[in-house]
């Protein structure tokens, strides 16, 4: 079932992105118990997930994690950028593609900056369905390449990602096509809220959970996800959510007069989940914090020299955890997730 | 304890890539059953690797594995291109880097075309171990350039993969420093012996396991993992290894007189593991088949469409998988394992 986060109005669970009141959509979580299967990788969690008989390839893995000290927090990366597309968003689209076959949808609309359009091309491609990807004539040279390499259409639009948005979505509604976008279909936090389940079945509930925050989808995974164990009496309080916002795009927090350009992946000044996004935190009693280029810049190198090959937007996590351990408001001895949401291997001239 | 493959002769745990006598050496399987740990990443098998107490980061996940059908074979595909450095070769380098860490080893010389001294690369600089990688002035300029980015002094050869070999063993010779190349060193298919573990959990025993084969560490890990399941009493056969090889630098099977120079990562024409690589084959019922250029290039298209996003190399497996199919020697209605073993990711350009 479907639940509008604005009026409370509930649908059956066919791909829908809003409520006839313009409100926001949650899937609603089942009231059993957790139980992960046998499977090593996604299917662990077929219990969870709105997923029918129809399973798209290839599986999403369980990404392994890492603890390391950073300052006196245990720090817990996971590496979310061991995706087949190289990204965190192929959980959402796993589970977004499985619905859309279910239903048979074989053509579709989407707007992104790169990774999420690469992550639907990939797993369109052998499940037969047509994506057309409206992306800024700024994306990376390699993203575009490569999603045409999967067979995607790419409509280029001058602009930024709210007038992308507004183009895609016209698009689909002329064309009568099915717009898909991730900021706010209900299936794709589906899949992101699995992060939380492998998290908690590799490690328990930290204190603190970091996300990059554009859209707001992995935010909101992590919520859902652990909102959910609680609902199944696995844990007894979700940790405390960190938003990560880019300088000059920063929904939840201030608004800087500096621009991080560098964080693309989350260069989205009005996303449409905002009060979804809010409820999280204020549930969570979590927080806020935007990073800078240069604060950006140097968590990148430490991770490369920690070992993680990612691109610039999963760096602000661990620049916002710097930052919330100099001002205090993360004490010594605390635990952080870190998601580290997109390879480097994309931008190997980047990185 | 290491075993010589020729004459026999026990050696304890510590780092050596030879027997005295010029024999190659393997660690000799603890006899215990087989206990996985509840880990979702590689410590699960650390009952059964030679790891102390000092476990290098990041630590690889479990790969997940795609069921799909080529022709009437049910065909597995392995994703190992989803590991930290983008290979499967992090397995092996994971298992090297404990134990260079357990004996106080800092400064390293390998060879490699490239995935193996990227691998080295990403886990030797968290761990502090200086590098010293010999690569061919040919290797791909995408790979180099992250190999300098991870810290990796680069010393280029003028010559064949052999001769590459022959000039980093030289050069550790006299500088004193400790020759680590995959291509000998027994800790290295420690690592890889745990595809086997992981297939075993996965899907259990397909009747065939197919490996690109150039060094052999691949197949040897798939072999030693497979036959260790076997001693433990886990299964009663082991798989019908299959070595794929490519075109004009065939070691097992007859030599072509053109050359598939499109799989760089098994371009070795005469690898030092021979005799365990026949060996292997022997004890399994196995066989070899070598591919084409233009083979190549048609399994490479279809795993794209498949969703797999692999680097040519990886892609011989399934070509070898079609030649095996359309001469009858591999029957409808059989399993077959095929790892996928590079990233397409480092070369957007080539795929």
């Amino acid at each position: 079932m479907l639940r509008c986060s604005r009026c409370g109005r509930t649908y059956p669970e066919t791909f829908r992105l809003t409520c006839d009141c313009g409100g926001t959509l949650l899937v609603e979580g089942p009231g059993a118990g957790f139980t992960p299967f046998g499977h090593l990788d996604m299917r662990r969690y077929l219990a969870h997930l709105p997923i029918g008989s129809l399973v798209p390839v290839p599986v999403p893995g369980i990404t392994p994690i890492s603890e390391i000290e950073v300052g006196r927090v245990r720090a817990i990366f996971k590496l979310e950028y061991l995706h087949p597309s190289g990204s965190f968003k192929d959980r959402g689209t796993w589970v977004t593609v499985a619905k859309l076959l279910g239903e048979g949808i074989d053509e579709v609309v989407l707007d992104s900056s790169g990774n999420a359009a690469l992550s639907f091309a990939l797993y369109a491609l052998p499940a037969g369905i047509k994506l057309h990807a409206f992306i800024s004539y700024d994306a990376r040279r390699e993203k575009v390449l490569l999603l045409q390499k999967l067979g995607a259409i790419v409509h280029y639009v001058e602009g930024d990602r709210t007038v992308i948005h507004e183009r895609a979505r016209e698009y689909a509604e002329e064309k009568g096509l099915t717009y898909v976008t991730h900021w706010l279909n209900p299936y794709f936090i589906e899949g992101t809220k699995t992060i939380a389940f492998e998290v908690f079945e590799q490690f328990g509930v930290p204190d603190y959970a970091f996300a990059p925050t554009g859209s707001g989808t992995l935010l909101l995974g992590l919520w859902k996800g652990f909102r959910e164990l609680k609902e199944m009496g696995e844990i007894a309080e979700l940790p405390r959510l960190v938003a990560v916002q880019a300088s000059g795009y920063e929904s939840l927090c201030e608004r800087s007069p500096f621009t991080n350009s560098l964080a693309d992946g989350i260069a989205i000044p009005r996303p449409p989940r905002l009060d979804d996004m809010r409820r999280a935190l204020r549930e969570t009693n979590g927080m806020c914090v935007s990073v800078s280029r240069s604060e950006t810049e140097g968590a990148l190198s430490w991770l490369k020299r920690a070992g993680f090959l990612v691109e610039p937007t999963s760096a602000v996590a661990l620049a916002g955890l710097w930052k919330l351990i100099e001002t205090g408001e993360i004490p010594d001895g605390s635990s952080a997730l870190l998601p580290l949401t997109g390879s480097g291997l994309k931008l190997t001239e980047g990185i």
